[in-house]
């Protein structure tokens, strides 16, 4: 293949990291894994064993001071992606980050600033339902008016049940279970709509399972409903109980027809007959359900790099994502329906 | 069969009541149809040739007057059901209604303390899900503890698309459409979250097709959300314009399993592969979805009436479908949620 | 209702006699059962007592000699049928009667000639797939052109395993599992082919699960093809060991399209989600899965006689069922393709 | 990743060998495309340009030549395969080759015998569905156990009808319906059956829309039975006719439980609902469906002849399926069953 490879970096090696930076350097076929990142000395050593990465460093800045990478891949904590998208952006990389942009409304919008004071550098967020086959698919049908007007988007994001409650701990800086999980079912729903805007939310939930929740005031369990101008409207839904597997779906109504993705969440093929029933059984976790949408994912930011194209979503779509999350978490907090403001 | 038959008189001989009547006259074989009411000649002579019934009367007052009458079924505009129940119980009749008792909370509350004078009278309002077979086995499994604690109840009724806008003239005085429809979906989740005590709803909707609606102000597509006391939740939906049948679904969520019920909305047993993929075609109405749940309905009415025994559900039940169906009305109008005051 | 009703008499009252006995009395409103037969006081006394049967006898000729008998329901074991058929036919009864007419061909041809003799009398077997409202809608498809041309049914009559296999002391009487079974299936192939002439047949089968067959040289489970004129194609599939329910299903295939037919036996609308996946339990007898068709089946057959009007399958139908059935098991018997001869 | 490349060379460039050279190319780590071979002048430019491979030659011999290339791929005509494998194991060349391995019993012996005498080299016939993730979990949970003692394998391969009827040319080398698709059928039978004798076979089809192919006494639907010693089964369908898509699939039913692997062929997770009821996609071709199985397939090869690993099947097992498969064609034209031979 003659076309060039994009060189990249990746910051974060621990989960997610991990299976992005042995996506970029052996599945990607347009990007080439030139350095990686990790406060972790083991997984910089698994990094530099299991992905012959040349130079993987221990100083975020050390790689932004890489002169070979064109583009960052940052898999790090919430906490950190506003700070290193900004670094990034201003150090002159492309920059792809995961999900969420951050937590906190003032710095998505920072972040949109300074990406906008870089026009040519690629900055996205990754949300990557927009990337998964089935979810484009549908998102094709609706486009070529398969629907009609779509004006109703059900979406959820349901996890298998952990017995070890191994999430618990994590739960105190997720920003709460909407802002952490449903914040995919809202880009799902704002894609879908057209990306109008939000009029006003209400959720409510529970602690179901998980009594170690209660002490930071998150839920296990949670239903939201976002209202949209036009007469648009939402329903979210997110789980970390489910009993049979990771069941992310989505319902999208229109006037004259409705797609469901995702529904059953089947792990493959094979049905199986026996003393309870016919059944089949389910994607574990998200990772299984998503791998084929996380390569297309990475292949799309990286070709977008290499030929400058624009890209399917954009920092501000990220942005709204957090907002009505924000919303749905005030929401929550009062126990009642909060309005929401028109963004600037 | 020595067992006897309950002599039964059936009140509204329209759409619904002449398919009660002839459920009533040829497929309850504890049932023995002795007298019908309706103010339309039309109909009074189609039960007179059909049914075999032998004597219709113009006046309600007059099947009341029926000393053979024991049982009186009443499927008459909702505007009359409460009137007529308390003359039918005044008249010393068991009584079956069909859902709701009535719109406003007043009369359903007149209706129960009516009832409280009569406890040799059986009174039931007919929310014919709890006598459909699929509800029935799920509510086992949940009795049976085979989904752990319920706590998540998702339940909608959604027709499918009517193209002549038929309903739209009976909107004015439907109530809205939660007070029409989702009466049903409050109704199946109180009955699976046991009836507990019900904190605050939010609601929305739209009119998505059927400009109609508008002067009325109601609407064809509305999302709800009811919190209940200790952690539980339902989701409502109700839909007049779903492209493909009538699909009433719920689904009940429990810290260890999840049952769902009605999905796919399946007319039968056939699946067509053609040029369109493989496919199922969908229930039309509510009635074919609900044929033999109407027949066990009758039967469990009928069979309680002659042999005294508790009917599965209450009117305090039926009066509460009424009560957050209001409460959700008020959502809809204020686009703000709403307090749900503890019952008397 | 002011159609008569036909006077019917039910012989055999056991497992199968007895449902259509109770069919008869309380759930075909144009049937009166009048009178009931069975050596087995026991069951006598039943009937009596269960159905309000003003005369039950002991033995058959009595019921024939029931002047008040119209039509005679035949319920007794398989080599009963074509003597008891011919006896009702030769008392001036119209005659139902289980499959099949009979295991030996010469019998149902005799059925048959003596019914040719008896034009004004109806005479059916109960082949109760046709009267199943998803076969009926698929073959009302088919023959509304929905699949084109069909040229190939698989069709299967797969019991659930009984882990007291009752069933392996009727095996040597039964004909052989494709005779006790797949005529059945036969019957289905013939109906959406066009009751063209057979070819030839081949089979195999084993026994599985239940040694005890080995007694008498039956089978637990088998397949078989059968080849038809103009390039039609059978395939037949008979099981005694499913471990899941009984799923009896066929499938039609033409030159545009597929119908499949009871595929997955669906108990009910429910579907669990718990720790084994997402499932749905199934149908755990043929008599769950045709309940309803066996009430359409006699309703047919009573509107038939009441009316004057015609059966949907006829004697020869049967017959040919039959004589498949012989040739399925002839090969099983040589392993050898079998040649079908032309029927007379 | 420091595991070295197997550098390969791929031996016909049309439509399969110019996927599998674009996989061996970009998506498979363990492999180095670095030679290919065509007759085609257009294939060859089409190789150089796309592929980047340095060397494509348009003699097979001139690859075999080829020093560098370790193994080769061989996507040539059947009719080819025999003497190419024969050639590549002379030539000391490792040699993945698609099925069959040819239609002459003879040639399969011959290869056979030839493999012998080079064991340290890999041969693997491309039998894809022993690489598909649904089919090997299927395979991994016979194998402990969860379904008892297989007995019966139902399997099909059932193509999109393709109304050019492009492949009718291709049916007079292809040897027979059976012999070009059933194959893959048979020996997923051989697979979950366990390797077993089989010892008879019979067949019929038909030319239900593809006239063309009665001149070669070819079918476009054909259905067959294999009887295997130990009361062992399998019935095969092959279609070139189906309306919806490409939906291969298998039935594998034991004595305790049956499993279904790929029946319904959904396209992706989609589901629609609309005027036509619910519906999914389907797959249109064995492309689409078995991806990611021809990808797996690939690696399996690379990985085992760089690690000398043994392969999951033989080429006694590819012997097998040509060896039943013409059993099966004799039988459709004797219209007999047909006795199958004990192998050497």
């Amino acid at each position: 293949m003659s076309a060039r490879r994009v060189k990249v970096g990746m910051a974060g090696l621990g989960r997610m990291g991990a299976r992005h930076a042995r996506n970029l350097a052996f599945r990607i076929p347009g990007a080439e894994l030139v350095a990686g990142n990790s406060p972790s000395t083991e997984e910089r050593e698994w990094a530099s064993r299991e992905l012959g990465a040349a130079r993987v460093y221990a100083d975020y800045a050390e790689l932004l001071a890489d002169r070979d990478v064109e583009a960052v891949f940052i898999a790090t904590p919430t906490t950190e992606h506003a700070t290193q998208i900004i670094a990034a952006l201003e150090a002159g990389k492309h920059v792809f980050c995961e999900k969420p942009t951050s937590l906190a409304l003032a710095d998505c919008l920072r972040v949109e600033e300074v990406a906008r004071r870089h026009p040519k550098l690629k900055a996205m967020i990754g949300y990557v339902r927009r990337f998964d086959p089935s979810y484009r698919d549908a998102y094709a049908r609706v486009a070529q008016g398969a629907i009609g007007t779509p004006f109703l988007v059900k979406s959820q994001t349901t996890d298998k049940h952990d017995p070890s409650g191994f999430f618990v701990k994590f739960a105190p800086k997720s920003g709460g279970i909407f802002l952490d999980m449903s914040v995919h079912d809202i880009d799902t729903a704002r894609w879908f709509l057209g990306g109008i805007r939000p009029l006003r939310a209400f959720a409510t939930g529970t602690v179901a399972v998980h009594e170690g929740l209660k002490a930071c005031g998150d839920l296990d369990n949670g239903v939201a409903m976002v209202e949209f101008e036009g007469g648009k409207m939402a329903v979210l839904q997110a789980s970390r109980t489910m009993p049979h597997g990771h069941e992310t779906s989505a319902e999208i109504t229109g006037t004259t027809g409705r797609l469901t993705i995702g529904a059953g969440a089947r792990s493959n093929r094979v049905e199986i007959a026996d003393g309870t029933g016919i059944r089949h059984e389910c994607t574990p976790t998200f990772y299984e359900r998503f791998e084929e949408a996380f390569l297309l994912e990475l292949s799309a930011f990286v070709d977008a790099v290499r030929d400058d194209t624009p890209l399917p979503l954009s920092l501000r779509d990220a942005t709204e994502a957090t907002r009505i999350g924000l919303a749905i978490q005030q929401s929550l907090a009062t126990r009642r329906s909060v309005d929401i403001e028109p963004s600037a």
